[in-house]
C-alpha cells in the first residue's frame, strides 16, 4: 500500500460521510491517515475530477482557434472565467488565468509597479516564493522594506505608515500569513498605499476557502491566487486586477486580452471554477465548522499536554490553521512521530526547507533559532472531521507525550 | 449534439481503429468531423487522461512536502522528468518544467542571454507568441534582427552568418515553422552561433512528435516544448537548458533547482510524461505514415483542384503538415465551406487573429498581401487515417471546386 494516499482518509469505523464530499479513503500502510497539511495543498475535489475529466476528453480544442469545436473552447473558457469571478468577487474582465500564485506574484511585482517610482515594501512574514523574488529585485537595485509583525504575527501598521511613501511604487502583502493564519489588515493597507499614491498587490494565496475573499471589497489593486488550495488542481491560478491598473506582462501573447500569452489551460482552469463554486456553495457553513474543529484542537492539545504555545492565538487568524509548538521540542522530532501515529501536519511552508531550517515567520514574531524550528502546524480542510480531531489529540499524546516524560526503564 | 466534440472522429463507416488510439469518436452535429488542425492542439491520448486521472485522485500531495505523500509525489515527479528527458534526447538535470512553450519562450529570451551582449537574432517566421515577445524587447531598446526566408521557407544561412556578430547574445528559431512544416537548419545555426559566443535557443514547439528530436544532438542551448501539441495536456511544457548555460528564472522559487518557482502541475506533468512516452514508441513509424498520408493528401488536391499551391514543397518540412492555397481564394471562405463539408484545418497559428489577417510567415516568403490570407493549413497528427484523407479530397472537391466555377443558373 506504500504511496497509495488519497486525502483525507477514513478515521475511526464510527465515522460518517464527510461533510464536503471529499476524495475517496485510502488508508497508508497500516494506520489511516489524518491529513491536516491543507495550507500546502488539498485533494482535488471529486467535481474538480470529473469536470477536468470532460474537458480533457470532450473540449480539448484550442480556444483561440475559429473553427467550430474551438469556439466551443472559448465558450467553455468564458463561463469558467465566470465562475471564478463569482467567487473571487471580481469582474471577468479583471481576472487572468496563470499558471498559479507564484507566477501572479511575479507577474504583480514585476509588471504592476507605479512608474517613475523606486521602492517596494512587502511584510516581513511573506511566502519564500515572494521572498525570492524581492531578493531579486534588490539585488538589482531595488530598494525594499519590510513591514514588521509583534508577538501574535500581527502587521505593524504603524511601521506600515511610516515605511509607505511617495516613493513607493508597490505594497504587496498577504492577505493571511500561511504558517500561523494571521490574517493581514489589507483594507488599512490599501487607504496607507492609496494616499501615497501606491498600489496595493495582496497574495491571497491561503484566503479562498478561508474566509470570505472578495477582491471587490478588498480596496487591492492586484490579488494572487492559486486552485490547489482550495481543492482546485495545481498549475492553475488566477492573477485580479483592478479596472485602469496597467500592467506589463510577464508572459507576453495574445490570450487574456493581452495580459497573458500562451494557450489556456482548459482543464485547469475548468477544475478551478468547479473548485470555487464548490467551496463557495458552503463556505459560511465551512468556516464556521474550521472555526469549532480547529478550537476543539487546540483546546485538546492545551488540555493533554504540558508547554503548549499557540502562535497567534490572540490574533485574527483563520479559521483552519493552529501553528503551535510543544515546548521546546524541534518540529521534525515531533511531525515524524506524529507521522508514525498516522497524523499528517507540517513545518512551515511546504516551499522552504522543511524543518531544517527556523522559520523566517517565527523569527520575525521574535522567536530564537531553537523555537523557530519548533513550530507545527495543523492546517484543516472542509473534508476534516470531528473524528478526525479527536484521533489527532489521541495520536499526540501518543507521540508528543513521553518526549517530556522520564524514558522508563527496560523491562 | 453542438459542443458535443471528441477529436479525429468516425469517418466512413468502413473504418477500422485508429493507428494510435486515440479519442473517442464523436460526431459534430449531422456529419463526422474530420480533424486536421494538429498543429493548433491534439485530443490528449487516453493513456495521458488515464495517468492524469491517477495523479488527481491518489497522488495530489505537494511534492515538496517532507511527510510520506508528499516523498511519493516527489517520486512521480522524478519519474515523469526521467520519461519527458529519455522522450526529447536531454539529461533529467537540463529539464525545466514550464506552463508551456510561451512560458519557455520568455524565460529563454529574458534569462539566459549571454551578458554583456546586446543584440538578438530571430528567423523572421517566429511564432506570434515569440513576436510579440521580441516587440517588448525592441521597445525596451535591445536591438532585433530577423533571418530572412526564402519563396520556400528555408532559412537564408548567409543572411544568418552575417548577423550573428560578437554583440549577439542569443539566437532563437522554431525547429520547423508552425504554418509550413519548413524545419529550419538548427545544427548549422548553432554552429554559428557558438563561433561568435553567442547561444541558440530553439522554439521545438511544433517539431516533438513530427521529427527524431534529440536535445543532446541538436547543438541547442536552450529548447522549449509544449505537452499539448503531442497528445498531452493544455498548461504544461518544458524548457531544456544545456548544462553549464546559466538562468536568470523568470520565476523564481526553490522548485526545479531554483529554476522555475512553483508548487508542481503534477498532473500535468505525469500527463506530459505519458505522451512522451506513447509519442515515442511508435515514433518511427508514424513519421513515415504522416508522410504518406500528407502527400496522398496534396497529391489529390493538386490532381482535383486547379490552382493550387503548396508552401515549402521543396522544402524538408514536418510529414504531418501541409500548407497550401487555391488559387487566391481567401483562406477564411475556403475554412468556412471546408467546415461545414466536414473537415477542420485553420489558417496560420491559431494564437494570431485567424483569417483576418495576412500571415507573416507568408509575407516574408515574399506572398502579397492578398495570397498572404490564402493559405490553408491541414495538419495531421498519428490519430489521423487515410479513410479521413480522402474524405477530405471529397470534402474539397464539394466545398471548394464550385468557388472555381461559372455559379449554376436557379432552376
Amino acid at each position: 500500500m506504500s504511496g497509495a494516499f488519497s486525502g483525507p482518509s477514513a478515521g475511526p469505523s464510527q465515522a460518517g460521510p464527510r461533510p464536503h464530499g471529499g476524495a475517496p479513503d485510502v488508508p497508508v500502510g497500516r494506520g489511516a491517515v489524518i491529513y491536516l497539511d491543507c495550507n500546502a495543498t488539498t485533494p482535488p475535489l471529486p467535481e474538480v475530477v470529473a469536470e477536468m475529466l470532460d474537458a480533457l476528453r470532450v473540449s480539448w480544442a484550442n480556444p483561440s482557434s475559429t473553427h467550430a469545436p474551438g469556439q466551443a473552447a472559448r465558450r467553455l473558457l468564458a463561463d469558467a472565467r465566470a465562475r471564478v469571478a463569482a467567487f473571487l468577487g471580481c469582474q471577468a474582465a479583471e481576472l487572468i488565468f496563470t499558471s498559479g500564485a507564484t507566477e501572479s506574484n511575479h507577474a504583480a511585482l514585476l509588471g504592476a509597479r507605479v512608474p517613475g517610482r523606486r521602492r517596494l515594501v512587502l511584510s516581513a512574514v511573506e511566502h519564500p516564493g515572494l521572498v525570492a523574488l524581492a531578493q531579486r529585485l534588490a539585488d538589482e537595485g531595488t530598494p525594499v522594506d519590510f513591514i514588521p509583525v509583534d508577538a501574535q504575527g500581527r502587521l505593524d501598521l504603524d511601521a506600515a505608515r511610516a515605511l509607505i511613501d511617495d516613493d513607493v511604487a508597490l505594497v504587496s502583502v498577504m492577505g493571511a500569513n500561511n504558517e500561523t493564519g494571521v490574517v493581514m489588515p489589507v483594507a488599512e493597507l490599501a487607504a496607507l498605499a492609496h494616499a501615497r499614491g501606491a498600489r496595493l498587490h495582496v497574495d491571497a494565496t491561503q484566503c479562498a476557502g478561508k474566509s470570505r475573499l472578495s477582491f471587490a471589497d478588498s480596496g487591492a489593486d492586484l490579488m494572487s491566487i492559486s486552485a490547489h488550495k482550495i481543492g482546485g488542481p495545481k498549475g492553475v491560478g488566477a492573477l485580479l486586477l483592478r479596472r485602469g491598473v496597467a500592467l506589463a506582462p510577464l508572459i507576453a501573447g495574445r490570450q487574456e486580452r493581452q495580459r497573458r500569452g500562451g494557450t489556456e489551460n482548459l482543464p485547469g482552469i475548468v477544475g478551478f471554477a468547479a473548485a470555487c463554486e464548490r467551496t463557495g456553495a458552503t463556505l459560511a457553513a465551512d468556516l464556521e465548522r474550521l472555526r469549532v474543529l480547529r478550537d476543539r484542537l487546540e483546546q485538546g492539545l492545551a488540555r493533554d499536554l504540558p508547554a503548549l504555545h499557540v502562535y497567534g492565538r490572540d490574533a485574527e487568524r483563520l479559521p483552519n490553521t493552529s501553528c503551535v509548538r510543544f515546548g521546546v521540542l524541534s518540529a521534525e522530532l515531533v511531525l515524524a512521530r506524529l507521522e508514525r501515529a498516522g497524523v499528517i501536519a507540517s513545518s512551515g511552508a511546504a516551499c522552504s526547507a522543511g524543518g531544517t531550517q527556523p522559520s523566517h515567520v517565527l523569527l520575525a514574531m521574535g522567536e530564537d533559532a531553537t523555537t523557530a524550528k519548533a513550530g507545527v502546524r495543523f492546517s484543516l480542510g472542509p473534508q476534516t472531521r470531528a473524528d478526525e480531531i479527536d484521533a489527532t489529540l489521541a495520536a499526540a499524546r501518543r507521540a508528543v507525550l513521553p518526549l517530556f516524560e522520564p524514558q522508563p526503564q527496560a523491562a
